[in-house]
C-alpha cells in the first residue's frame, strides 16, 4: 500500500500528502499543543483525547506512611503475585542452601500459587512446606529460607501475630514476606515496628485503588543492598536511561521496579491513599474493630439462633475489618441477601463474608444488613431454587 | 483509639454512632448506591468518586488483530518485562536440557536484564549467549532452548526478518520470543504467518496507550497446553474463584495471567487499539513508510551536508517507523531542538532518534522537523553551554 513520493519535495508537496492523507483526521484525537512536532512515538506515544486526563506522579513516601514503612522502603508496582514471586525468588537467590519456603496450609490461595510456581520454575530442590497455622513455629527450622504468611486470614479475618512470626523466623535464621492484601487499609499495620524484611500488598481491596489497581511492596532499608530483584527490567537499572547491555542494579527501592509502572493506575489508587493519609490510620483501625464488634453483637443476638456461627475472632486485637460467618446454606444466604441490596460474599465450604471498610461503611448500614439477614432467614427464601443452584462463583 | 459500643443496641444507637463517627464524611467521596449495602470492601473496595470512570471489559480480540494473531493468542497484562520473564522462562522450564538463551548483543537492553536475571535465578548452568546480528544463524545450534530478539531495532529502526529467523530457530529445534514493542502500532506485524511461538510488546509507545499502559503477550494456539506460566497468579488458575489451595492451570490464553489485570489501564490502551483497527494496519505501516521515507529524503538533501549521517535502513522493508542519524553533537542538537519545539530523543554515543507515528504525524511535520535541524546547526546554536552539559538523559 505504500504510495511513492512526489518527485519533487517542498512544503506545500507536504501539505499536499497531507490533505490527502486517509489518516490525516486521527492527528485531532490526541493531545497536540500545535507548536510541537513530536517525533518520539516511538519512545512514548501521545495521549490520546479519550484516555483519562489524570496522569499523577509516583509518590511513594504516602504509600509507606499507610503500612508504617520508612520513605524509600516501599514502591507501588506491578500485582501482588509479580511482587511476591520477586521477593520470593530474591530470598530464595540470597539463601541457596536453605531451600523450604514456609507457609500456612490456608494461606491465600494465590500466595501458594506463586510460592508453588516458583519452587518448580527453580527446579533445584526447593519446596514449599504448607503446614497448619498452629504448626508454623515448630516447622521454622535450618531449611527454611523464608516464611511467607498473609497477615489478615481471608476466609475468617483472624490476625496474624505479625511481630511474633517475625520473630521467631529470625531466631531460625529465615526470613518473612507478608501479604497485606487484607490488613493495609482495614487494620493499622506497622511493618517498621514488627521488623518486617519484606512485604507486599493489594490496591484494589481495602485501598479502593479501583479494579486492577497496582499492587506495593516494601522492602525493609537494612536488605535493600543486600537482595535482588530477579525479574530485572530496565527500571531497576541503576541508569535506566543510558540502555548499557548490562544489568547494574539500582540502589535502594528503585532497583525491585521491573517494567514501567502503571501511571495510570497509581493515580487512581493515590486518590484513596490520600483519603487514608487524611483519616489517620489508627481511626480507620478503630472504626473497623466497632463495626466488627457491632455485627457480632448483632449475629450472637439474632442470627446464631438461625444456624449461623461467627467465624472469626472474637477478640478485636485479633480481626481484620471482616466477619465471616458459617451456615449451612451460606451460598443461597448470600444470593438472596443480594437481591436485598446487601453484597457480601461466599467462600466454600460454607463462609458467607461480610466486610466493613471503614471509610464508607455507617453503623446504621451494620444494622440493616442483620436485619435483612435475619428477614431472608427468616422467610425462609434463600430455599428459593434460583438460590441453590452455583451458577456463579462470588 | 477503639471505643467501647453502647450498652444498648437498636437501630437509633447505630445511627447515633454515625452521626458522632468522625470519618462519616468520608462516605460522600465513594460511588455509592444508596440502597445497596456494600460489605465485600475486603474482596474488591468501592471505586472512589475521582478515580477515573472509565473502565472496560478485557477485548483480547481486538489487540489481537493489531499483530495477527487468532483470537485467544493474545492477553493485555502486566509490563514487558514481567511478560518477557514469564513467556523465556516457560520456554527454559520446558526445556531442562537446552539451556542456552541466545540473543543479539544490541537487543534492547531492558531484554537483555531480563533474561540475565532469570539464568541467575535458575542458578542451572543457563546462560545468555549474545552474538552481533549477522552472527544469528550460525549461533543456532542444539544447546539453544530459545532465541529472543526485538523485531525493530530500537537505535536505529531496522526490522529483522521475523518468518526466516523464527524458521531458522525451530530447524535448530529452539522457540522464538519476539519483543514487538518498536513494530506493533508502527508497521505491519503478522505474527501467525511468520509461525511465531511467543511475542510481547509495549502498550506506551507506538500503541498510545498512555504513560506505564500495560504490555501484551502472544502465545501460539500450539504451545498454550505445552507451557506453563511460571509466575502462577490467581487469575491463571483453571478455577480462580474456588480459591483450591493446589494450582491447576487454566486452559488456552488464560494461564498467562498472574495476578489481577489492570483494568484501567486496559481501558486506557483499548481506546488506542480501537482508533488503530478503525485506521487499518496496512495503511498505517503504509504511512509510517512514506513519513520515514520523507525524513531520509530531506536528510540526504539537506542534512548530511551538516555531518548528519543516516543509520537507518534504507530499504523501507526494513525499517520501522523511526529514523535514526548520527550526529557527533547528536546530545546537544536534540536539546536545542527541544526549544524549537521538535521533540526526538538521544541514545549513545551519536544517535539522534526521530519517530513517526503514522496516526498523529503529518508530512508537514516531517519537512518543518527538517527546516529547524538545518536552522540548529547552520546558525551553530547546539554549541550553547547549556546544550552540552548532560543534565538529563532522554
Amino acid at each position: 500500500m505504500t504510495t511513492a513520493l512526489p518527485d519533487v519535495i517542498d512544503r506545500a508537496a507536504c501539505a499536499g500528502m497531507d490533505a490527502a492523507d486517509p489518516l490525516a483526521a486521527f492527528r485531532d484525537r490526541f493531545v497536540i499543543d500545535d507548536d510541537v512536532i513530536y517525533l518520539d512515538g516511538n519512545s512514548l506515544g501521545r495521549l490520546p483525547r479519550a484516555t483519562p486526563p489524570r496522569i499523577a506522579e509516583l509518590v511513594a513516601q504516602e504509600w509507606g506512611r499507610v503500612i508504617g514503612a520508612a520513605p524509600g522502603e516501599v514502591l507501588v508496582t506491578d500485582t501482588t503475585s509479580v511482587d511476591l514471586f520477586k521477593l520470593l525468588g530474591a530470598v530464595l537467590q540470597a539463601e541457596p542452601r536453605r531451600r523450604v519456603l514456609l507457609t500456612e496450609q490456608q494461606n491465600f490461595p494465590t500466595d501458594l500459587y506463586v510460592a508453588d510456581g516458583l519452587t518448580r520454575l527453580l527446579a533445584s530442590g526447593h519446596k514449599v512446606r504448607a503446614v497448619p497455622r498452629d504448626a508454623l513455629r515448630d516447622a521454622l527450622d535450618a531449611d527454611v529460607a523464608v516464611l511467607t504468611l498473609t497477615h489478615v486470614d481471608f476466609r475468617t479475618a483472624e490476625v496474624h501475630d505479625m511481630a511474633a512470626l517475625t520473630a521467631a523466623a529470625h531466631d531460625a535464621g529465615a526470613r518473612v514476606v507478608w501479604d497485606l492484601s487484607h490488613s493495609c487499609g482495614a487494620i493499622p499495620v506497622d511493618v517498621s515496628s514488627a521488623g518486617v524484611d519484606l512485604a507486599t500488598g493489594c490496591g484494589y481491596k481495602y485501598l479502593n485503588g479501583g479494579p486492577g489497581a497496582p499492587a506495593y511492596l516494601f522492602v525493609s532499608r537494612r536488605l535493600q543492598e543486600q537482595l535482588g530483584n530477579p525479574i530485572q527490567g530496565w527500571l531497576g537499572h541503576e541508569s535506566p536511561f543510558t540502555f548499557v547491555s548490562a544489568y547494574r542494579p539500582a540502589a535502594g527501592i528503585r532497583r525491585w521496579m521491573s517494567g514501567s509502572p502503571p501511571v495510570i493506575g497509581i493515580a487512581a489508587l493515590e486518590v484513596a491513599i490520600e483519603m487514608f493519609l487524611e483519616a489517620d490510620m489508627r481511626r480507620v483501625g478503630a472504626k473497623a474493630s466497632q463495626l466488627t464488634e457491632l455485627f457480632i453483637r448483632l449475629a450472637d443476638a439474632r442470627l446464631t439462633r438461625h444456624g449461623f456461627e461467627v467465624a472469626s475472632p472474637r477478640d478485636a486485637a485479633r480481626r481484620g475489618a471482616q466477619v465471616s460467618l458459617r451456615h449451612p446454606d451460606g451460598y443461597a444466604v448470600i444470593r438472596a441477601l443480594i437481591d436485598h441490596k446487601v453484597i457480601g460474599d461466599f467462600r466454600t465450604p460454607d463462609l458467607c463474608r461480610f466486610g466493613f471498610a471503614p471509610l464508607y461503611t455507617r453503623f446504621v448500614d451494620v444494622w440493616d444488613a442483620a436485619e435483612r439477614i435475619v428477614s431472608v432467614i427468616e422467610s425462609g427464601e434463600h430455599r428459593r431454587a434460583e438460590y441453590a443452584e452455583r451458577a456463579f462463583i462470588t
